[in-house]
């Protein structure tokens, strides 16, 4: 972890992960878009743990239709098998009006970085006029206050 | 197929699947819960064949939110590596008042029956008293007569 | 909880899970292939808890190449939302000699059922004469005893 | 399409996809992990058509226990929902000594850009002395001319 990354201030939410049989691919180890699907659930877990209640509650709360994403990467260092247990650690690392980023580290039994993911999601509400289209509307300040 | 089956009248869709790198687990054939995801895209792709649109527009057009799994099973008679090229060929087999019940057969690419799967769903829609409730509604008589 | 089930001897294994956003699909309930690979790291999970070690290790110790389904069932009495805590109780309800089976109850947050699972899966080792191929062989004794 | 991208050469496969119901989440549009498998798909649908036949039998060819990502990127620019025909263009732009880059761009029925993704690829074989270990290899000459 560098410098920069010790200066990123606020919340860590840790998730501990086994890898399961269904997450790997014929190469015994886990199929990479498997990574994306639990990236997708800790970004939710850092949320609840932030906000203190589940996703479907601080949704319909702020009244919005979900967190969308619009960039997101993976850096794959060290393949996991069926049966690893890893720890993902997850914070946002950049809030703007509309969007932020969440970046992801898997860290493997022995601590080494195993995965890291980065995320951009935009805060998103249906549009009044047409329930199907949705838009970005200001994410609330006591959203972005409650990661410290 | 036994005289029943021959007997047993209408539509059958067919649909050519290649099993993907992705779809495999650690032992190199396909993880069995993807062939549940194929089989419900095979059921949407047979009310398509018979109702002449995509599921998004039919189950619009009859108000209803989805024909959601009440029972389904599988039976696996012979493994499928990535690569393979099968047909699935999908039936109803019987319409009830608001239920029905739809079989699969996953054929190789010799012609042996690779995989059976059989399916119970319900015909739902909203409850207009409580729009997060669903329950179950009659068929309508033209989207029976659809599957001849 | 009927006097059948009540007289099934040996361990039952009780795993918490947390319906996750991605598990979900467009009705906003969980796309029901997704219970089945739930399932299956349920099944993974009662023979770590029986044999004392992961999958990954007791299939090496024992020399199998894994415990493919052969025959599964779901049975979907009540949907389960994103968000939603439930509980997964899983047991073998019999050995025989190279195949068992297994029983899922999914419970709700009150303790209703909300799904039940069957499986058939048999215990196989790939074939000394072929590698690509894989053959039913016996349980060990050992590891029905573990099951109590 | 800008000039750089015209000027890159070689071999572009097409490949049309149907967004499946169980491809999407509570929002009604694609759960983005589906979009890797789906582009994981499209580049060994590329190499097939560049090798001749599918990657069962190339890497079995060429001595390789396959091609894992060791960074990928997807861009979101406007959702898909279940039911709607897409097409996604996959090419190679890059070769290195045991690495290589692919781009995908998924288009909507208008044309317009929906999804681009980014895979950066390593030519893996099993390590002679440690089966269980990978290590990069050279991609061979021939490999990279099938795709002119």
């Amino acid at each position: 972890m560098d410098k920069a990354e010790q200066a990123a201030p606020g919340l860590v939410n840790r998730r501990a992960v086994t890898i399961e049989w269904g997450d790997c691919d014929p190469a015994g180890i886990v199929f990479y878009p498997r990574y994306f699907a639990i990236f997708d659930a800790c970004t939710a877990a850092l949320f609840q743990a932030a906000l203190g209640m589940p996703k479907i509650e601080w949704t319909a709360r702020h009244g919005i239709a979900g967190i969308p994403m619009v960039d997101t990467r993976g850096k794959f260092a060290i393949p996991s098998a069926y049966g690893d247990e890893v720890v993902i650690e997850s914070r946002v690392t950049a809030f703007r009006r509309s969007s932020f980023d969440v970046q992801h580290r898997l860290l493997k039994q022995d601590g080494a970085l195993g995965v890291e993911g980065f995320e951009t999601r935009v805060w998103v509400a249906r549009d009044p006029a047409d329930p199907k289209r949705i838009r970005a509307v200001p994410i609330p300040a006591e959203v972005i206050a409650a990661f410290g």
